[in-house]
């Protein structure tokens, strides 16, 4: 799917050791059906390469950015200044302070330039996923459905893992 | 407008208090002509009010919702759970901890219910507002224009002020 | 017991994975005989079903809910909004920041909706189920008994470790 | 009310400089007819006052104590170890640190003690008394009655001041 | 020694988890030959026996007294407010919070009751221990002298360890 | 006082702005009768001045070193490196973070040079010199007998405010 | 001097609002006669020119760059991103998190683009400004002498402060 | 290299156990072809070595000073007290707090005594170098070159890495 559709959402990481984490993003996309590129490009080994991908993004026909970065994560605001395109901040946990550096680095962005923050690590980036499928959803009937279908499915898991719990219960 | 047209944007907020941050989201919206709707209506307070109103929002025809809390602010991830549509949550500083807490309580969503977060107090409602702007104009070429106005508008801004500096120069 | 006495306390989770804390929970109130029934349940995830369980929780005959949540922790607080049960609040170190997050969101209750927080994790488990009790025994003078009791033994294990530890000063 | 009946909660705080935001419990409990003694004793300069007043509660007729205090906030938990009774924790703003550093000294206890911790300030005093209120409406129905009262008054008031808020947005 | 010569120092510890950290402390005093005594007890758990035991330490010659304790450390600060002698906290981690908690609740002691704290951990209880020496050492010249000794051993030891950097800066 | 008897405590603080907190120090040992001296020397602007001073207070008499420091406060580490005496530290809030900084650098000294921290700001203050007292107590019988009527006037000064609490408390 | 002089130091801010704040750097470089630059640029705002700025600014004849943001500071790495110059951060207190995060954005900067970070706010201000001038002493032994007077003026004034504490202990 | 040349560049750390982190400094000087020497030096342990390497710095030909400490780093502040050499510091976790401690006393110093502090860790120690180099730079042409062949070996690494990316992007 990847290579004949044009991707609509584009993944950014600030480097390839957050491939771990950002892929969950991809693997949610993918479950989607909904075409998507990646690629690693940071604000600062490579801000040219960064800004040349932010600005030719919309007209390339991407419509939502994820972008991952961990410690002083600048590459979600960076990107958000120069494209007009909705913009999803995963902040990583890069460093010791957990990701708790990242995060506000990520969302404490000043009036004008809107980052979309999500939470720490894998949460946030499965998250940025579904953040993503719900903006396209808006057009995109099939979306929808799919997104609600998602939701049944998550309550009925968590439904599923509450009938396993009962049975655990006899040996507390 | 707000009489006339159906809202686009719903503007949420747990307490009356919270008015005179989340109106910059109702500023920037009006700018740009937007229709929205703005209400009291909290999680705790009216369980049962927040919940219709977020599970009827999308068949309404809102297409985003911005949501406004403080503290323990479970409000934007309460309508997130209920609803498919984008939501964007704004952490008030309500307590002593500077919204610190509603920060954490925002963003840290679980995975399968995204809520993007803003930065905590007026610049996260401005941004709240701009980033409802960037998903809609995602299908209104005329609010891309003028994104892309009010960017310039903004860089035109920071030039302005920089003039102004170099006077106050002389006399440092 | 658990079968045929109608459940006094119910012991929520927002995911399976909080077993293996909140199971302290459960171990402290069998070794009182108090009744109690654990289920998974997820303030985002089952929205409904929280909501169903919360608002019948009292007509059902249950006295105390204990709920266990991580992350940005929303489930104590929506059960609290629907009912007049004292409601217990653990929370879980879930993400990368310890539990500080889910104590915020548990902790930091807007006034008029309570929420009896716990420590993070397991000693608050342990002492949610102590703190269940302490409210059970003001009408049951045999738990107020065993609530003494209890206190003797701990009481007693801290001299016995007190004596163990005399024996290994020996080999400072 | 307070002279004739015997108080069923009592309020304690470290300092009468805690009194501004520890009456608001006062108040809740005073407009839920609840009779109530409040007392200034501290954990450190009147630690005999306290472990005399703490051990001879219960079989005074109190039913739940409410304890405020700030700083390295030891006197919830020197109180909840030597009463049986439910101990309900409010940690105050006493220093720089705006209570987080109450928060935790409150909250943070060892398995075996439990202390139920309430929000720090304001929000957490006045939900303290509608907790004990919780405890108490549990063996009594009218309690219950008008708790459910209060949250249809809080409801109200919630859309009450929609409406006001609605009539500002005109001069947005 | 321990056994023939009265204590001058009691080491206090919360729970006999602390031992492994708390021995660092008797590990320093027993290098000076200073006689200590070192027990369990908690301020939750046995809040009579510490009473006592603070409340004698003085008439029974003991001369400074070392509290290690984490989570809601309350421990010290009980100790402190009913004995005379100067006290010396070590917050311990012992939760998630990495010792925040018991450091806190140790060091923000209100006007009045002074607990003298130390780092969280290792290095806190090594230090709490030459703490109490430099006190003893203000009317024991034997032990100032040591205490020069024992610095001057730290310096030297300094520079062995520089001497060996040198070593390995060749592959480098 | 001060001119005739050599001073016992030596009070130390990095900057004039510090003394309207460090004079709390002042005042509890000058009602004390103890002897002190005090004055403005800095870890960074007057490095020599502090190691002259630090270097010969044990041979001038000084029995305890008091310091308050504010933002990343090295004086009393620095101070405590080069004397054997007691040295008790004072966080003061000198920069937007309250304190903390000046907490962190003052407590997490490493293993071998001990700094006795004491609460920031005012309550700190105060702490350091009652701690003072505590120490010099040991050798004096005198002061010993004073710090217990000081106890006892707490406790009175807490009782007093719990009667004037009952009269506030007609008027909640 | 400005107006003839080609600048040596070049001071960014992210916003005129940080003008107080940043022109202590200002007033240092003009007390050392170093010309300098002043001017508002912003990483999100005006992302281009502070791009041009930055990477033209070493043909330029600069020497050193002194940035000052708030919020989620990203101008001082996007700027040490495109520049071989030595950068040197201001963290400004923006937001409720009083500079936290401004600090952890700036300091937390990934292994390649160093940003040398100075304190949160003012005293961040004049530090970075006497950073400049140790830079540019090195090859300047002009600079070198003036430091040198600094210092020794800073030591004097501390003795000033001290003399004036003196007198001010009478009236303790 | 390092026998011949007369060092530039001074790294000293506070212990050897920081020897892991900060050799990355010494790595990427040594890539640079910079003669450097390494020594460890306690701010608090051999306060007077330390006073008297820092002194005699200049003087030896030393144009930077690299500083890594832990915990309650002072090494870096009291350094920079006694010499007008640019210092940079790289706050180490040592600690339990993950270096947030190191971080704060390190950066937070008051106005007079600048410290260039780095990130946390590893990370940091990379970036002292580089900008001791940036610093040397600025009248070695040769270095100002080599910065810049640096720069494109990153980007090109991170373009690799991106590569990679792709092909782990089909079994996604």
């Amino acid at each position: 799917m990847n290579a004949a559709t044009p991707p609509l959402v584009g993944i950014l990481m600030g480097s390839d050791s957050d491939f771990d984490v950002m892929r969950e993003a991809g693997r949610v996309l993918k479950a989607f059906d909904i075409a998507f590129e990646m690629l690693v490009t940071s604000a600062h080994r490579t801000p040219e390469r960064t800004h040349q991908y932010a600005i030719r993004a919309r007209e390339r026909g991407l419509q939502v950015l994820i972008v991952g970065a961990g410690a002083a994560a600048h590459l979600a605001g960076v990107v958000a200044a120069v494209t007009p395109l909705p913009v999803i901040g995963v902040p990583l946990s890069a460093t010791g302070l957990q990701g708790m550096d990242a995060l506000l680095a990520t969302v404490q962005m000043p009036g004008g330039i809107p980052v979309a923050t999500m939470a720490i690590g894998k949460a946030g980036a499965t998250n940025a996923a579904l953040y993503a499928i719900r903006i396209l959803a808006l057009t995109r009937p099939d979306l929808a459905d799919r997104l609600n279908a998602y939701h049944l499915d998550m309550a009925r898991s968590v439904e599923k893992k509450n009938q396993l719990l009962q049975e655990r219960l006899a040996d507390l």
